[in-house]
């Protein structure tokens, strides 16, 4: 029997994507999946709704819950980590603290401010926590990062976390939206992905065997402006996979972009304020002022719908969970190791010589091969240059600059990379910025840490 | 017997260096140094100083002379490229455009801006023809460069030139002012530097077998201030190894930079405009307005010293130019290949594992044992990962991009690193300056081959 633990387990609308999928990958069939969450009522929403889903759809799961996280990995084989430390708790307020000081939107990094040197440090030191325990409790499990950041997150669990890590994150199936307004379909075309995670590229792209970048300049010629007036373009702040910003990149770089690339990655100058933000992204982007609060309502929209299910056990939650397979590679991924029935999947997993002139020990985000024998890396070969040398190489000195200020408690190289930040005007800015940071109540244990 | 030939002879100065140091090397006594350079007005000069030289030292070398690079290169055994193509001729005007779209002192590298996208196009594009011509003419031979840029010199060189490339510079022999200022005697320390050219720290450090670092702290606790007030100091733009720069590169980095590393790889805090350069550098450093005219001065006042030698037949060449060695690596690396006498030397090289993280196909400017089996390179490891993550790996992608928007002809790309420069406000900014100076009479080459 195959145990597979939610870490995190509280975060309903992930957890209830895992049980459905689960539900409807029949080799999982029997398969035992725990759920864990410090929070004992945000967990014991999602176990209600775990086992009414699996009752309404026959399906053979066993559901567990438990606070305990020894528990949840005791003779665990998948630990899926899907932890956000302290939700979206202070990034308002740490986002506030870097717009007094000059950062417009702040200083983390753009993928909504979980990313950079402060909120990646609680998130990072739990990912290396779990990492640890899993190594003594279940050290042949498999550590399955869906929590952000993956790229930061997966290479420092794979570097110190003495366990098999992988990350999974559904950014670069974007391709699919792609192909949905070029108006091709997914069978006719070969696509194969190469990155890291948020900074991913359509490397290479045929239609019936022949490349198809053509028809992608096509669109940019004939379809593009009328795309960008559309009110599917318009109300869409996440819809940025053909947004203006997108095909920007592409002119610049070459090679196109896929999902959150557009916003992680994007060069600079498109996120100096909002009026250029709303130039390159529709509202704005997700980041923006106006994208970032459409998400959060939309969150709790979601949030509150399942609210109601929960309390009226006579909803039905296929209902809101309609019992199709969603796109992500997290339970193929487990179906695949467990069946021996080999898939192709887009997964985060140590180079290993896969994109030419990148470390061994750097996650990167490819298609891979998964069967009875693991993973097998698809060799992707050159990035090319000007994407490699403009966008991956400085998203790659980023991510070393953050787990060695992290692993170090380095504040100095904290300041460091921060003052190259476009935004900084002078050395004592960033220092004040730090600081400032540093001293509030929520950040008393970066501040120990970092000093 | 031996053949050197020196390309761009007509650098009078610098060929006279290269004659002094053979004249005293007795291993190469009888060997043939070839005199090249299309100017041969100064050509001529250079071979009058050179033969009465070795005259007056009673050295057994054949002096020629040529204008024709086939000539020189025909049976060379060592091949000592020291051109630059056009001289500062259109340094200043480049200089001035920059400023007039908001770059001050000019776009190009801080490093007397002969360094960056612009200038280093005639001098990569003449480094390649050599070695061509090289390897088609006197394929075995040593192509060792003193001409800048040295560290994309060399490696563009090294990846698509066909031949040995070596470089060399004096810059991290800039330690041995480290050693007089703490007052210690070069037998009693250890020392070993790592890095680029222009961008070498120094990564080991023991007196008497013990780590030194204390001595430099202890100087800048006790002795630093009053340094700085000292003439020695404050009258010596180019005397930057103690300079405030270095101190405070020590401080951001933890570990000392060498030579012109405070010039070229300083923080562009430090470069925002004179009066922060003042602060930073005696003068401003050598790249400042102050620093650079005096530089020009100096080097004036030393041309027209020889000129006085040349003119006048009764002057004794010996006057000025004493016939002690420099401390440059050039000759005793020919000496060492040829005596087959080993000698530790700090080259330019092809790093081939010699420090973690960073492509053997990337020339490093590190210690290495050369003798009659050719050059080994001392192994650095691992370089601290502040001067690593902050420092080495933006160098590196720079020389990346420098080499990539060469080889391919990319302005796209030459704008796009232009853009991430702190300087840049907005992208059009950096278009408008690209197309300003690609419009240029004299950049009218570069103009066709960006296009």
């Amino acid at each position: 029997m195959v145990k597979i633990s939610l870490i995190g387990a509280g975060s309903v609308v992930w957890s209830m994507m895992v049980i459905r999928d689960l539900s409807l990958t029949k080799t999982l069939t029997g398969s035992k999946v725990t759920l864990m969450d410090i929070d004992e009522k945000r967990l014991n929403m999602s176990y209600n709704l775990a086992l009414r889903y699996i009752k309404e759809v026959k399906a053979d799961l066993k559901i567990e819950k438990t606070v305990d996280r020894k528990k949840a990995l005791d003779g665990a084989d998948f630990v899926i980590n899907a932890v956000k430390i302290d939700g979206y708790r202070f990034m308002e307020d740490e986002r506030q603290i870097g717009e007094s000081h000059g950062y417009y939107r702040g200083v983390d990094d753009r993928v909504s401010d979980y990313y950079g040197g402060f909120a990646a440090y609680r998130q990072l030191n739990f990912f290396l926590d779990l990492a640890k325990d899993m190594s003594k409790i279940c050290p042949n499990a498999w550590y399955l990062q869906v929590a952000n950041p993956v790229f930061e997150g997966t290479t420092v669990v794979h570097r110190y976390g003495g366990v098999k890590a992988v990350g999974i994150c559904d950014g670069s199936l974007a391709y699919k939206k792609l192909l949905k307004v070029l108006k091709v379909d997914e069978k006719d075309v070969e696509v194969q992905v190469g990155g890291f995670n948020h900074c991913v590229w359509l490397t290479k792209f045929l239609y019936k065997g022949k490349d198809a970048y053509p028809l992608i300049d096509k669109w940019i010629a004939e379809e593009s402006e009328n795309y960008w007036r559309s009110d599917e373009y318009f109300a869409q702040p996440w819809n940025d996979q053909m947004s203006r910003a997108a095909v920007e990149m592409y002119r610049l770089y070459g090679t196109f972009p896929l999902g959150d690339t557009t916003r992680s990655v994007s060069p600079w100058w498109f996120h100096t304020d909002l009026k250029t933000k709303e130039k390159w992204f529709a509202s704005g982007g997700p980041d923006s002022e106006v994208g970032w609060t459409m998400y959060l309502y939309s969150l709790k929209d979601r949030t509150d719908e399942l609210k109601k299910v929960y309390e009226n056990p006579d909803f039905k939650i296929t209902d809101a969970f309609p019992p199709e397979k969603s796109q992500e590679a997290l339970v193929p991924f487990i179906e695949s190791i467990v069946s021996k029935k080999a898939s192709r999947l887009i997964l985060n997993v140590p180079n290993n010589g896969s994109i030419e002139g990148l470390p061994d020990d750097v996650m990167v985000e490819i298609p891979v091969k998964v069967d009875g024998k693991g993973i097998s890396n698809e060799k992707i070969g050159k990035i090319p240059s000007k994407v490699m040398i403009h966008v991956m190489m400085p998203r790659w000195q980023r991510m070393e600059w953050i787990l060695q200020s992290f692993k170090d408690g380095d504040k100095q190289s904290l300041i460091l990379g921060l003052a190259e930040d476009h935004r900084t005007k002078t050395y004592e800015q960033v220092k004040a910025l730090v600081d400032d940071l540093l001293s509030q109540e929520w950040n008393s244990e970066l501040k120990k840490h970092y000093s």
